[in-house]
């Protein structure tokens, strides 16, 4: 094969997902059979391994890897969160990753994250323009946020609301069981900084055996503690029991925030979330038992609750970034764009990158319901859409057996030097 | 057929688990096809609709329902933490109880619970043989915290271990691949007050992909704070991040106790458990970037994460226990002996059930390491044992489609009148 473009670097940025090495798969598959590309370099943790010509080659991969690399979830390369300077201020990093560049013959990129990792691709393709350095630089999309612009949903989503729709079911049976004799308000706490996708999706818990989740609070809307105690306390009349799922952003109108007074015994700076806060304050006010999880790290690598039709669209989105490449484009976002629902029917598309750098997209209104705390059934008719059908791990003694980096080969740079 | 034996009231009591319904679901199959037994009632809220005479009736209940209800975690039913007196101080419930007992013509009682829930059986049957009421009472094993004396393990913790093995990989890949520049340290805070059984399952997590958990703090070894932070800093120096498991009841040697001031800025007593406390400590201590997960009460009714051994045993459980009430037994607690590991050969037997009542197993001290953090590979042998084999709830639009008691029936008063 004539490899005209080189070697085409795919780099992950930003938080994990369970789709994250799906769309990685698609990718090294589609550059294992592209005339235009010679080896799909991916780095160390991101970032980092850009900055320091650390990759791992990919050409040599066989399908059985690709098939394990596709169910395994957070970052097999690693991830960064790095935020590069403006190009037109500050070159000196963007000097040192050229040298790498060219020293690795990179010819084309594709940058996998978020908003802000969006951003960087931006920069990259102004600083290259600046250098007249020959680059095609692609971005892809992923967030389990789900609060990209543009696109209908972000890859990683639809796995982490199926976890989270699962979950607030699973504890609310739990919560409803024991609700007469102990625990009668449960509080599941959830990401979202500003913006209640993930809280949202919970609503897909409700089913003949449960009515919770009973609130949801979004940071979209501020609400007074006042009116939250007087929900459950309703639905605590209602069902005798009470789940709540709030998302870490959420506020309350009479703010509790931390202040430097705010500590542990030990005199450090306390770390709890306003799912703690909220239980301090119902059990305080309501007198009734009230326990709170606070999910965290559980709900980003979800691998074993992972959404089917999130790691397909996840994998074509990959396969889909070297088409752009193999065509000779430049300077693209890949988005989802949904054609109907239940089931989903979605096509990729491309827009300008800087449609999507630093913008995040907030629950639109039409999704929250008018008492601010919860969604409307055209929301869940949207994130049912993303959970569809399971994937099964690979396991070895019944746990999951995910892919290691240990199987990887890292570059040697005498291959790849021009 | 000849019902000598007239109603088996089946009860749960205490805290759910992924497995309780499927003992229920046994227990319901057999008693349909006793001899012995009319109909098999189920109190609403454990102790509660024993009190009330609140009942549902299991006879008519076909085989797709007791599939349904096989593999739906929690208790259908509902359970209770109410704890009755000493019946030779207070015999006031026991005067309700036995009256709802002769209305209701329950001739046999299987109690389905914990170590206080035994007690209470033991109680039942104290009091019906000082007042000459003929029943026999036998007491079922279950709990999450997996700490029964006598019986090998509890039915439920082999699919809450499973759960905290997955959970604890997923994490790990999540904080292993951002740990260049985001989150260096991760917590996840599990249950377990007095016995470390459910934090030393995360070991299974251990594979080619991952090496954590680094530390696993149980409540049968405290520890220094200088000891876990020196624990830390040797693991981040080796691989740049440290996975750290720990039950709600492990305590530091010196003590980070909450007292009345460790209140939040609304003046209410803080409920943050011992993973923010650690987390506290390790973020000022160290400097790195620390979070803590609480997983609560999503790691209890883990029917999308259940061993399929652990709810098999758990059946045969239910199975066995009519058997007791056919064979004409009293006083029998039921337990599982071990006779092989990997794979595990098992046989369910019976003891007295004051052997198991109001005592606490704790994890052996061949299974805890010489260092404290850590457990032995007879433990992974063990625990590796229970997890094997996954349960496929049905769904319905790709979420758990979860047995509700809407589909029960209460039992009417007149029908089961002597």
């Amino acid at each position: 094969m004539n490899h005209t473009n080189g070697n085409c670097l795919y780099a992950h940025s930003g938080g994990v997902s369970a789709a994250l090495n799906a769309t990685a798969a698609g990718a090294i598959k589609a550059a294992q059979r592209s005339e235009s590309i010679h080896d799909m370099l991916v780095p160390e943790y991101g970032l980092h391994g850009i900055l320091n010509g650390e990759f791992y080659s990919t050409k040599d991969l066989d399908q059985a890897a690709l098939d394990q690399m596709y169910c395994t979830p957070s970052s097999i390369f690693g991830t960064s969160r790095f935020k590069l300077p403006d190009p037109r201020v500050d070159q000196e990093p963007y000097i040192q990753i050229l040298e790498v560049f060219k020293t690795y013959n990179i010819r084309s990129l594709l940058y996998h994250g978020g908003g802000d990792s969006q951003d960087t691709t931006n920069k990259f393709s102004q600083f290259f323009k600046m250098v007249d350095y020959p680059i095609q630089c692609i971005g892809l999309p992923k967030t389990i946020d789900n609060d990209l612009m543009v696109t209908d949903h972000c890859p990683g989503y639809g796995s982490t609301a199926k976890y989270i729709a699962t979950s607030t079911l699973e504890a609310a049976l739990d919560t409803k069981a024991m609700s007469r004799s102990s625990t009668k308000v449960f509080i599941l706490e959830v990401m979202g900084r500003n913006a209640g996708w993930i809280a949202a999706a919970s609503a897909l818990a409700r089913c003949d055996a449960t009515s919770a989740p009973h609130l949801i609070l979004v940071p979209e809307r501020k609400k007074s503690a006042d009116n939250i105690l007087a929900g459950i306390s309703l639905q605590l009349d209602k069902e005798g029991y009470c789940v709540i799922v709030v998302s870490e952003g959420f506020q309350l109108t009479d703010t509790i925030s931390s202040d430097d007074s705010d500590t542990c015994s030990f005199g450090h700076k306390r770390l709890g979330g306003i799912g703690l806060e909220l239980a301090n304050l119902i059990q305080s006010s309501l007198k009734v038992k009230t326990r709170s999880a606070n999910a965290d790290y559980l709900q980003r690598a979800v691998g074993h609750c992972a959404s089917a039709i999130d790691l397909d669209i996840a994998y074509h989105i990959g396969q889909r970034a070297v088409q752009c490449i193999n065509d000779g484009l430049y300077d693209k976002m890949l988005i989802v764009k949904h054609l109907g629902y239940l089931p989903l029917k979605w096509k990729i598309e491309t827009c300008p990158i800087d449609w999507v750098a630093n913008h995040e997209k907030h629950l639109p209104d039409f999704f929250i319901s008018d008492n601010g705390h919860d969604i409307t059934p055209a929301f869940c008719e949207y994130a049912l859409s993303l959970v569809q059908g399971e994937v099964k791990p690979m396991r070895k003694n019944s746990i999951p057996a995910y892919f290691s980096k240990h199987h990887l080969q890292k570059v040697q740079i005498e291959e790849h030097q021009l």
